[in-house]
């Protein structure tokens, strides 16, 4: 992260595996799920296909929101708000970049490759606590 | 939980000390934050202060969700989205509750025990993942 203050006693939450993603629904109501991500250059990528409710939800409406926990104490967090976008993601790319962090590749993902789109999360707020 | 189907092998996860809230700012951002609560009789509760910023999110726009991480794996998750309201928390008789919970009391709690109020999210959808 890059364009961003992240303190840097909380950098290392951008390195745990799984971040919970906030979207807001057509009927307004806010989503929450557990993700993998990649957090690098400024922004927080993760892989899903276009038909995942996510990536309609932010297509619709972009705001969204990251918090991370620390795995070893929930009461360290940090939350990434900002604006969230969509893209194709080319040749899966993105989605091989990210299975790294994993240690996976496509072959050996085990989930569809096809439709694969990358939900970018821009944050223009940073929040710590813990 | 009693109004809402929570299923079984998902309930002990309304049993970890700290939860992920989301409510909606002014802005329309969502605003996650990680809390105590106390989840019973098919409610999700959590004792705030009247100053807090959830608070005045939920006053403004009562949408909200629960995502609840199992601590031990976070692939297994449970959330809990519908709507919030706000009551004054007279006596404290709700913090002193939730605090049990914690092993703690009002008067080893450390915390503003002036102005307390109670977050309730009652659920109209749940999720299960894992």
């Amino acid at each position: 992260m890059s364009s961003l203050d992240i303190p840097a006693d909380f950098a290392d939450l951008l390195q745990i595996p799984v971040g919970s993603v906030t979207t807001i629904g057509p009927s307004g109501y806010p989503q929450a799920s557990a993700v993998w991500f990649l957090a690098e250059d400024g922004v927080v990528r993760t892989s899903l296909t276009d038909t995942n409710q996510k990536v309609k939800n932010a297509l619709a409406n972009p705001k969204g929101t990251y918090l991370f926990l620390d795995p070893a104490s929930p009461y360290r967090t940090l939350e990434l708000r900002g604006d969230l976008s969509v893209e194709p993601d080319t040749d899966i790319a993105f989605l091989t970049l990210q299975l790294v962090k994993y240690g996976l590749t496509p072959e050996t993902f085990g989930r569809p490759l096809d439709g694969r789109v990358v939900l970018t999360l821009t944050p223009h707020r940073v929040r710590t606590w813990g």
